[in-house]
């Protein structure tokens, strides 16, 4: 049975007028005759009323909650009976399911007299998503598929048409969703369903965007609420990370992480380039790897959730240039030289199933836009969330990982470049380095006084220096520093006068800790002798220093080009994203010159904003079209031809004095004013070309 | 380079005009400066003048032939220097290639003074494809896919863009195609074909139809004029047969046929339905064995034609719904019983891969739209080729082939209807009937006074009573009666007295020959005695008359139901479909009852209709709109639920005497008056429901 809508106003010649009714939140209001279903009026005035049944009494997606009494505001008093007595199928709603009191359907209650009707959060289909950081932008619910229910005409031999276009027919009429298309399975399972059924069916439709038609791409029998899910990915070079959400409450019902099986070929991007260049093949094993890696994640955050895969229907993909094109099938050759070409940059609308992603036979896969050939669709991402092209303030973003991702901007401009930092701020490349995992040195403190260190681990909240330490530690051991330990570590030797401006360590005698000791032609220092514990000695070296100097040093570089593009000698804030970004200690990183000057409270952590990205895109369709605009309008800077980032990469590679270059952090620390260089033994004056990766 | 167009017309204050430019065989006609190349002022005017190059002197497809002086009937006098000298370019060309004489290169050659230039059929996109039947409406080429030579602008580190989006850029600039999107594969291939290519790529676009964007499905580096085909099907219950097309000429390359493997889960239709309906998986079980048949087809065109199947980029396949939907992977259950109602029945766009052809990686499938349920694709490409609807005569378009598909129309209106015929027009349930073959009688004469038959048998030309006949026949034997055979054997008896009007074979004393002989309660008639050359006795019972009946019933009674349909009692002429149709004798047909009166010069065999219809479906895409139209237009008559069928039917069962219902045949034949029946061993008075089939 088609929807009827109320007639038409009836004509002023009447003595008394029809009923007002008042929406909230929204203020909606208009006259409708009395007998009209609250869900019509709502559809009427564009009240955002969700409703899958169509107004059948089935799905309980339009409930509302009347207020009664006066409302002074808008002038009208309500009455007892302004809407009709609950009726039976509301009572039999209430009996099976619940209704929440003072709730009614809003497709059963029929206006009486004037009304004030609320409409609660959960019956509104472009909902809000909480998000637990509270200076992050709020998502609206508006996902790629929608689904509804639909009453098609029954086959006549006299007007002999296709039962698929007998639906299509319905969902024009009822749903006003036209010109819909389909795939074969469906087609395959169309007629069982209709008639399963009886000739009604839950439609799920997926509307990719402008150019394309809207797609049939789930069909169930009778009213069918099973939940579909979205799965949003953020696929790093080194892990795959994964967040399961309800598409119709935008909730993360699971997430899941593993590691990039394509890290076989190569820690860094750069090597798995060369992996395909040299090897016949190889961009095919690349591919194959990462998809198989996608593929677990699939299975993993479903068996999570303790859903079936084929729940998930809709799925996005962050991810950097290189895994963008290797995830594709796609040779990553030209992203390994100048200049850097993609084979595509725009958005993707996919299906999962081209890509060997073990979902819904039709899941639709969206794969975010890229930047520019080192600026991958992950900073798109991260552009997304934080949002820089609406910030009143000038704001840098810097998402840490095996390369910085770096956006500057405000509402006027947004610039990014990408800077090749290397895996030493994940810990790879240091000599006692590891991936952040239970066991590993992740915070790191130094008495000035004493040089003597305390640290914590991953998996303990004991100093170790406190009491019961090294029993908790037995059940890890002490395995090494992760990248946040590295960074604190480093910091906290220089301000303690362990390390000197241009990076050496101190022998013994100039820094007056047996702790540091000769190790070949430089210094190393002693963090923990973990072989009572069945570990390793935990050491600082001289070539450590020089990795993070390295690194924070392209890191400091890519920014201040940006700046230097924008014309500013500060920021106004600065947004640290990444996994890593989350465990950085801002005052640390400061320490170490790898980001700008700024107040210390202006330095916030972000989270993993690129999965943040991915997570919007999959819940919100216009911020797909959203991102892809401002994707088109971010100017980017290609670092490697930029004279400008080999100047700032050469000026910053010392640790700074931090009263000289960083005067937020003077007034917090000193950093004792001492000289290790002894004439021999150092590399200080030596530079080193970073690979990319 | 992008094309550059000629200027605009220089301003009236000039003191001479420009050069007239007439176009022929068009007639179009313009001024244009001197010095606009022949192909700009082409294109200005809308002239139909081919180009894959875009102007650039390398594919040759933009040939015209200036003439020289005057004429009256234009005003207009030629001069010998009216276009530009001879060029480097075009003299290369010929060097290389040949040009015919007088011909120039479009691109090169440019307007001087006053010009008429001739565009020869080779050199228009939209030309001509030569039919060999005289009647046969033409098939004006105009492909779903067109190829384009483009030039594609570098990457630029400045302006990151995607190799893919500059493609997008340089299509919509050079050839105002826009909004292309492409595939995986494509995508895979791009940066090393644009490389090679030194940035000029010869790009392959599908266009399907006006709500899909355009789809580059291939690219070649530099200019690529490597033929592609398409391939058009005529997907039979008993045989599938297949037309390669060069997409550029028009011209069929290759045919080939092969029985479809599908036949081993039942002779008729309505058996594979009953086959899905009884086996656990039956129905996939159909679907794989037909599409294995689909591939094989495609890999034997593709041999035959000596080209790779990976050339093959289009298809079109024409069938009945049961077909349809076993090919699709769509159960054909709810095509077995009332009300026939198909999964879908409009026209589709698919991906030949996703059914399993083994053609070009994005080779494109359209299936025309089926009509009804029981009036199939198959009928709608009948329609596609003979186009009733714009017949100014009544034309009644008999498909014969296991179900009779019917047509009857003129340019005001046209009816549909399938008749269930059963397969003994195709020589099955017949006692010696067979497959048309080697062998196989297919013409049979009858003595009226002696009885004695002559016949041919497929393979030879000789009339079996003609010397050498039987040296002849022991090559294949003689081994049964084919379809057409058993058609003018019944005739031919009727005819001669043997077989009377209610159907009844006379005994020997009756009919005075031998070979008329008692065989169980009724007669049979002896044909041919093939035991000497290694065969059976080839005799004609009584039952195969009977069935013969039945088939030729069910064939006139669904035409005669359209002619109710639209009140008329005659049509103006009829055309045979089919391979059968191409076989039959219209005397003979029209004898036995088959059809219903009509001059024997108005009956005409259009060979396989089907198969032409998916030949213009795929050389034209105007025709694919076309066809969608026409089929939304015809007014299908399901006989199963029309009770003047059954009545139709129970009249049209007895052979007629040609004088009363066959005016115009009765000019020609005289039936003898003979009633064998003897009061005891006939059927003639029980009526069977045949199956549909």
């Amino acid at each position: 049975m088609p929807l009827s809508f109320a007639t038409e106003r009836t004509p002023v010649s009447q003595s008394k007028p029809d009923p007002l009714v008042i929406f909230t939140p929204s203020g909606k209001r208009g006259h409708f005759p009395a007998g009209t279903p609250v869900l019509t009026a709502a559809r009427k005035l564009g009240v955002d009323l969700d409703s899958v049944c169509g107004g059948r009494g089935k799905c309980s997606k339009c409930q509302v909650a009347p207020s009664y009494g006066e409302f002074s505001k808008h002038g009208v008093t309500v009455a007892k009976d302004a809407l009709s007595p609950f009726n039976e199928v509301e009572a039999r709603y209430d009996r099976i399911r619940g209704l929440i009191s003072g709730r009614r359907l809003g497709c059963q209650a029929t206006i009486q007299t004037d009304v004030v009707i609320d409409v609660p959060p959960e019956s509104q289909v472009h909902k809000q998503v909480v998000r637990k950081r509270a200076e992050a932008r709020d998502i609206t619910l508006a996902p790629s598929i929608r689904r509804v229910l639909v009453e098609v005409e029954q086959p006549d031999m006299h007007e002999p048409t296709g039962d698929f276009e007998r639906l299509q027919n319905a969902l024009a009429q009822q749903w006003d969703i036209k010109g819909v298309t389909t795939t074969l399975p469906i087609l395959s399972r169309l007629q069982k369903c209709l008639r399963k059924g009886e000739w009604s069916v839950t439609c799920t439709i997926h509307n990719a965007g402008i150019s394309l038609p809207p797609r049939l791409i789930d069909i169930a029998q009778g009213f069918d609420e099973t939940a579909f899910y979205g799965l949003a990915v953020d696929l790093g070079s080194t892990t795959i990370a994964g967040h399961l959400c309800n598409l119709e409450t935008g909730e993360v019902v699971a997430s899941a992480g593993l590691m990039n099986p394509q890290i076989r070929f190569g820690e860094d991007l750069m090597s798995r380039v060369s992996y395909g260049m040299m090897n016949e093949g190889g961009s095919g094993e690349m591919t194959a790897a990462v998809r198989e890696g996608m593929a677990q994640l699939c299975r993993d955050v479903a068996k999570d959730a303790g859903i079936a895969p084929e729940r998930i229907i809709d799925a996005t993909i962050v991810c950097n240039p290189v895994m963008h094109h290797l995830f594709l099938g796609i040779d990553a050759y030209e992203l390994g030289q100048a200049p850097f070409a993609l084979a595509t940059s725009d958005a993707l609308n996919l299906s999962a199933h081209e890509v060997g992603l073990p979902l819904h036979e039709n899941a639709a896969l969206y794969m975010l836009p890229c930047i520019a050939g080192h600026v991958g669709a992950d900073a798109a991402a991260v552009a997304l969330s934080e949002a820089p092209e609406k910030s009143d303030d000038l704001v840098l973003i810097v998402d840490v990982g095996t390369n910085a991702e770096i956006i500057l901007g405000n509402k006027n401009r947004v610039l990014a470049c990408s800077s090749p930092t290397g895996p030493a701020f994940e810990g790879a490349q240091i000599s006692a380095g590891q991936r952040a995992a239970p066991g590993a040195i992740e915070r790191v403190e130094i008495d000035p006084i004493t040089k003597e260190p305390r640290f914590k681990i991953i998996g303990s909240d004991l100093w170790s220096n406190e009491a019961g330490f090294e029993e908790a530690a037995l059940a890890t051991g002490v395995t090494g520093i992760c990248g946040s330990g590295i960074i604190e570590c480093v910091a906290e030797m220089r301000m303690a006068g362990i390390v000197d401006g241009p990076g050496l360590i101190g022998s013994a005698e100039q820094v007056g800790t047996d702790r540091c000791f000769a190790d070949g032609r430089t210094n190393s220092y002693l963090l923990y002798d973990a072989t009572h514990l069945g570990g390793d000695k935990i050491t600082v070296t001289n070539r450590d220093i020089r990795e993070i100097q390295m690194a924070k040093a392209a890191l400091y570089s890519g920014a201040r080009l940006l700046m230097d593009k924008f014309e500013v000698d500060t920021v106004d804030r600065i947004v640290l994203c990444g996994a890593f970004g989350a465990h950085i200690s801002p005052k640390h990183a400061m320490i170490l010159g790898m980001i700008p000057d700024c107040a210390l409270d202006k330095v916030t952590s972000a989270g993993n904003a690129a999965g943040t990205g991915a997570r919007i895109a999959l819940l919100n369709t216009d911020a797909r079209r959203e991102i892809e605009t401002t994707v088109r309008a971010i100017h980017k800077i290609e670092t490697a031809i930029e004279p400008r980032f080999q100047e700032h990469f050469v000026n910053a590679s010392n640790i700074p004095n931090a009263a000289d270059s960083f005067p937020h952090l003077g007034a917090i620390v000193t950093l004792p004013n001492v000289n290790h260089n002894a004439g021999d033994g150092s590399d200080g004056g030596k530079r080193r070309r970073r690979r990319r990766g």
